[in-house]
């Protein structure tokens, strides 16, 4: 079996190693060296450059490096026809994801935002709390990663319901389902957490108008993508005082521009996209797990529909 | 059956509104007006003045309106012997202290704190994260509160163990017990929360010395009494890096005065103790408890060894 890599991020060489060590008898080729191409199997990739698929006729997969595709696709490269593409689905990252949410949860249930603020004017005022059941904790996007967080958050007791395209019945929370249903899901959330992937139907979907929909004073958590979110928008509502917080992962350019008004938004917590950072070990051993259903002639796990988007 | 409430708190009213509602039947005396003290069942009190139990010769239960009677303690009151002494122990409460110690154990293990420097200067940095399995949370107090703590830790995934006075064999999770178990519960305090009672033994337990025990690079949060922490040993502690992080909820002075250092230290968080703000309602619910329960000739429940002091 020939496999090639291709990413251009500065850790490559931990995920290289990571394969060499866990797949001895597997070929690796990087990218710069890939030989012939009609011999590669499977193709690893993030962003790989135009073209980076041609000739390679034999390619019974191609396996994105992280959990979103929303990256191969901006990169404009030819996809090849009715070869399986796959998205990384690490359980582990699940579970930071989750935590990240939860944090941010309770940082505003809590109001640790506000005794942020005020310890920088010393100024001391305590802020009643509610009980957890209280707090409607609205997940948008319950996949893999939504719904270990909605779990997650059940466990410390949050009113906790989500959203999706299709309709989730058997799920262990409510969900509510289509845009038919999103202005019922807002008008619960106290707190929006964002988990979707970025898709045509999905961009831009925190807008003002969705914001108009929320109760006033509510919050949000962006832990998705950052075109997710009309930035002018979310301000403009954090201004006004119809949103009272919002804590974001991720943003349109990242690193995020240093002239962004987020950084310095009394209202906005800025973390540098460390929602769930990829771990080249357990990551490399789900992958593995991949080419090795390819080897046994398989279906592949967590396959992407390009049609859908996600 | 007769009660005399006294309290400075700002709330006092909602404590008499609650007690009346809940029990109309049993006649409330305020301090200041408290009629014959030879007629006083019960007194439910904070920090009473001196004498204030003078002539109670009835009375059959002294109340405290908190989880803790270091204040009634240091109020100096001459305590009336052979009356039960009991303090306020809320389930609800207990919750609301354990979501802060897990919040400020996330901020650290997740950097948030770091995360929050780093938008102050518009830094785009990530710190790569373990997962809660590998960060050892040591609980100093696992009583009412910390057991609670501990669960909701465990629940979360962190590595969770405790500190007691008294050898805890069956306890959930692994509890050190004694000084001579201390040095081994610090060694592996990647985060220490403190929740202990504050008495002669466990004031400035938080010292230099058993800062020096704990892992370079680790975090504490105290969320139980000020003088717990000896505030000069804190902050030498943070700025020689042996200390990374410190939150803090409680005071030797409360308010905090402005003039205090540890508003403007970049690795402090200040809480104005708001771990758990008492809810009147659910509190005077236990109370009213307590008070049938002498009303029927049982024992009340949460007593307070005095000797012991807590
Ligand atoms: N910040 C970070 O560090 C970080 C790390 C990892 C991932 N992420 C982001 O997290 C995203 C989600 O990952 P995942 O593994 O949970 O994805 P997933 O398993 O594919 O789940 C996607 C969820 O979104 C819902 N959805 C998709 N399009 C929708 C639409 N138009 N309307 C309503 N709901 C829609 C899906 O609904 P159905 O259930 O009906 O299909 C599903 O519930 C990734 O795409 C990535 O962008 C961020
Ligand atoms: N920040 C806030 O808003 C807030 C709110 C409520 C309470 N509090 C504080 O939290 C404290 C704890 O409340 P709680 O209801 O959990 O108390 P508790 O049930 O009495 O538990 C006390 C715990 O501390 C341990 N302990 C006491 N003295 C010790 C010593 N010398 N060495 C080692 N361990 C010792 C006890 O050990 P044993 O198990 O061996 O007895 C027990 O595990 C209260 O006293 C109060 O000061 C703060």
């Amino acid at each position: 079996m020939k496999v090639v890599l291709h990413t251009a991020w500065a850790n490559v060489d931990r995920w290289i190693a990571e394969l060499r060590e866990q797949a001895p008898d597997i070929e690796l080729r990087l990218s710069s060296d890939i030989g012939d191409p009609a011999e590669i199997d499977a193709a690893l990739v993030w962003q790989p450059p135009a073209g980076f698929f041609e000739g390679m006729t034999r390619l019974r997969l191609v396996q994105v490096l992280g959990a979103g595709i929303d990256a191969l696709v901006r990169s404009g490269v030819a996809l090849p026809e009715n070869v399986p593409l796959a998205r990384l689905v690490d359980p582990l990252m699940s579970q930071r994801m989750a935590e990240y949410a939860l944090h941010g949860v309770m940082r505003f249930h809590r109001r640790f935002d506000l005794y942020e603020r005020q310890q920088q004017a010393a100024l001391w005022e305590r802020h009643f709390h509610d009980d957890p059941a209280e707090i409607g904790v609205g997940i948008m996007g319950v996949g893999e990663i939504g719904m270990t967080t909605a779990e997650l958050l059940r466990k410390v007791g949050y009113d906790v319901f989500g959203w999706s395209r299709s309709p989730r019945p058997a799920a262990p929370v409510k969900v509510y389902a289509g845009r038919e249903e999103l202005p019922e899901f807002l008008a619960r959330c106290r707190i929006l957490v964002c988990i979707l992937p970025l898709t045509g139907e999905t961009r831009g979907i925190i807008d003002r108008e969705t914001l108009a929909l929320m109760p006033k004073g509510s919050f949000v958590i962006n832990v998705a993508r950052g075109p997710h979110v009309v930035v002018d928008d979310l301000l403009a509502a954090l201004d006004s005082g119809r949103l009272e917080g919002a804590m974001l992962d991720v943003f349109d350019e990242e690193p995020l521009p240093s002239a962004s008004p987020l950084w310095s938004h009394p209202k906005v917590l800025v973390t540098p996209h460390a929602g769930a950072i990829t771990n080249p070990r357990t990551a490399m051993a789900i992958i593995v797990e991949q080419l090795r259903r390819i080897e046994r002639g398989e279906t592949p796990a967590n396959l992407v529909d390009l049609e859908r988007g996600y």
